[in-house]
């Protein structure tokens, strides 16, 4: 049987870069009109992937992919099926309207949105696994390291002092943020960072996913409105703008950073990573910080400057945040998932006077703010010290790694990749030499164990790096060691 | 001189109902054209007060609001002054491209929204005051007597686990919410509501008001969706969908709850809250729910049920859900707010099987998921039955609360107010007789250090209901004694 025959379903050309999204587009595409009708049985992964020509995780990808977002469900034993009621199939109901009629905002299930928000997915992830062998992927950190007994203790205190003074008069209105810990974040952002703000210019928000969010909500005036990205960039920064009606334009880094020759000149909002690209790893230089201030000053423009691990500086001395170069047009946002904890959820953005009100605004209508009791914990461990201490101790383990990965970057794994320096943070990227298949190793290392990013899924337009990301916040040396001695094994072939 | 005249602001209609938001818009529109210069002192709420002709309360809520907004800066000791960058003046900047051309949303600051963010906020609030004497507002919960010491050990011991298995592996991608949470919630909705539904129809949200957020994001599909509100009603809702670009369209509401027969023809969302109706306290009858449900079936319509304290039931036996009637049109949404403590932003969402994938996304979008360790805590403090013990302990204690008042209700106080029946909740509402001014008693009260909200703020139309609502969540019986009192002896005069 001629499966996609049938189906109306066209194989991707071979070593196409986006054969995954094209795959799940057009299957997809066909569940929602009845071609694949609920119930009917999708072929075994094994052979999806011989029908498309694409390597097993591919397909396993792809199917994972469409029963995250409802599309088919998985049977035990049994195989995997199109959805009773997938969801934008005209599904039965009990009784009434037809459900293409309910209203739904199309915009969250666009592959390109499911891709973004879906970022983090290795190729192989199995939802049920225990932790891989090896986790290179970025923007993780090692949990195992984090001082939990001292976090134990002052979240006691704090539930103490909760039970003392409860908050409840307050009911649930509004608020920046809870003022100690915005207090504390300014003292720790003037030090680390050189920014120099007061505990009013600081609004405590769930994580830097949220400061996008409410950015995208409280600069974008009018639908359709240009926001420039870093191409390669970071995706799910782009999705939020993207749900707030911006037409997000890639802008191409080069060593330097991010080119302003190549902005467009419709943009008012710049988004970057000045400090640490993700996920190329370059800062962007002095002359470049210049020409971007400039450029958005000539056109009234603002910057969001995303600055997720600029604590863990490695070389050279520390640069300025950019912000230090406009307090009145850059949107500085950081975060406590890299130098704390992930699972947290708080983050924080120092906004220039003229847009707070908006945006506190709109972080209260969203969710009022964050929990008081994390907000507190986290104002009371900044106070005593213990953050710089924990930052402190990390940066020697993550530098530790890092030189690790260099050494064997420039060494035995030389004839294949070529790193990209970097002097911050707890990832750095490698290009692939002319002829390395970056995305297919990638792919092979996934179902050895070994977790990590090509640098395919960071593109916004067509992929002109390709290459690894090597995150290695997460893995201890050992690891680092054996995933790099599988990388050396996959790539030799 | 004349201050008003020089600065060309009308002094509103006496009596008016809407006098603090038409001086509130005025101050705004003068600042903002320069009329009121950055720098310039405004007068002091006594004078302002009699220039603008209204109580002196009215100019300090219109001032409190100018501050909280970044439109006057208040010094201490001198008085309160026109800021240096009011958020719409054309502020100087730095260098370069007017303020005027900086990419902001207007929303977020225009009056009406403004107005119902800080709907929390009653007159002569203080942001710096201790606890007021008496607290009467509506939908908080009395903190004295949550087991804080339990969940104070439950804590600790999600710490413990937290540091055995860092879920920092999972990076931070998306989900619905900590399986074992959603699978309490299932259980304890089930028990408490009657509503039959799986762990996987669940997603844990950041609170109710996050609840609305996401489904404002989710099921509006165009600008201009007209989503019905039942009015008087809940302004905090209102505003999340009208961020998203809805259209709101107040329906009343009488003794039986929202009249169906009054939704405008070209709604596909109604919210509302069947089982204790917020601000009035009825519930839902029988007949409206089932003409509810058959409205919405006929035309391919949601709805949104806000069950903000449904667990909290003293006569008669529970209503179930409306989502019981239609688990294909309803979306459910619950809180621990009220449950147990608002300070924890934790709320759930049960959501039908073709919205979820979308809610997903947007939730996982905006931002990841809820902070792990509060899921747990909250996971396990159910699982061990403490929030079925508070829930119990916590309605006889309110049980009592409400017999008073309503004895005082229906007692000396009975020749100025009418209480509205409720058999649900930590509120009630009373009517004001003719000839009673319930808005300038609330106010008076204000100043004597008891805070409660007359009936005005909760409409969105003309206002259809004049009275008072007494919230008793928050206060004991001999502070809800005092209080009365104070209204009494208000009343007389």
């Amino acid at each position: 049987m001629d499966w996609l025959f049938e189906v109306g379903i066209e194989r991707p050309e071979k070593g196409a870069r986006d054969a995954t999204r094209r795959i799940d587009a057009q299957l997809r595409a066909a569940i929602a009109d009845g071609r694949l009708a609920p119930g009917v049985r999708l072929p075994a992964t094994r052979q999806a992937a011989a029908a498309f020509g694409v390597s097993r995780n591919t397909a396993v990808e792809v199917y994972d992919r469409l029963l995250h977002d409802g599309y088919v469900v998985a049977r035990q034993g049994a195989g995997t099926f199109v959805a009773e009621r997938p969801p934008a199939a005209g599904a039965v109901i009990d009784e009434g309207a037809p459900a293409a009629e309910r209203p739904l905002n199309p915009f969250w299930l666009r592959p390109e949105v499911s891709d973004a928000i879906g970022f983090w997915r290795s190729s192989g992830d199995d939802p049920h696994a225990d932790a891989p062998a090896v986790e290179l992927r970025p923007a993780l950190v090692d949990g195992r390291l984090f001082p939990h007994d001292v976090f134990r203790r002052i979240m006691a205190q704090q539930l103490r002092a909760l039970e003392r003074s409860p908050p409840s008069y307050r009911g649930p209105q509004g608020n920046q943020g809870n003022g100690r810990l915005r207090a504390a974040i300014t003292r720790h952002i003037a030090v680390t960072r050189a920014v120099a703000c007061q505990p009013e210019d600081v609004i405590v928000v769930a994580g830097a996913q949220q400061a996008f969010d409410l950015l995208a909500r409280s600069l974008i005036d009018r639908p359709g409105a240009v926001v420039a990205f870093e191409d390669p960039g970071y995706p799910p920064m782009r999705a939020a703008f993207a749900a707030a009606g911006a037409v997000l334009h890639p802008t191409p880094v080069d060593a330097e950073g991010l080119i302003v020759e190549c902005l467009p000149d419709a943009a008012r909002i710049v988004c970057l990573c000045p400090s640490h690209q993700f996920p190329l790893g370059v800062s962007l230089s002095p002359a470049r910080r210049r020409a971007l201030l400039a450029w958005a000053r000539r056109r009234g423009a603002v910057i969001v400057e995303d600055d997720y691990d600029g604590e863990f500086r490695y070389a050279g001395s520390p640069l300025e945040a950019l912000r230090a170069g406009g307090t009145d047009i850059v949107f500085y946002v950081g975060t406590f998932s890299k130098c704390m904890l992930p699972s947290l959820r708080l983050g924080f953005l120092v906004a220039p006077e003229w847009a707070r009100p908006t945006l506190v605004a709109a972080k209260n209508a969203l969710d009022w703010h964050c929990p008081i009791l994390l907000q507190t914990a986290v104002a009371a461990f900044i106070a005593e010290g213990r953050l710089t201490r924990h930052v402190r101790r990390m940066r020697q383990v993550y530098r530790r790694r890092r030189d690790l990965l260099l050494e064997r970057l420039s060494g035995d794994l030389s004839p294949w990749l070529e790193p990209i320096p970097s002097s911050y943070g707890m990832h750095l990227a490698a290009l692939a030499r002319p002829g390395v298949d970056a995305d297919a190793a990638a792919d092979v290392l996934a179902r050895r164990g070994v977790r990590l990013h090509s640098l395919e899924r960071y593109h916004l337009g067509p992929p002109t790096s390709r290459g690894l990301v090597f995150g290695f916040g997460a893995a201890d040396e050992a690891q680092i060691e054996r995933g790099l001695d599988l990388l050396h094994e996959t790539l030799r072939r």
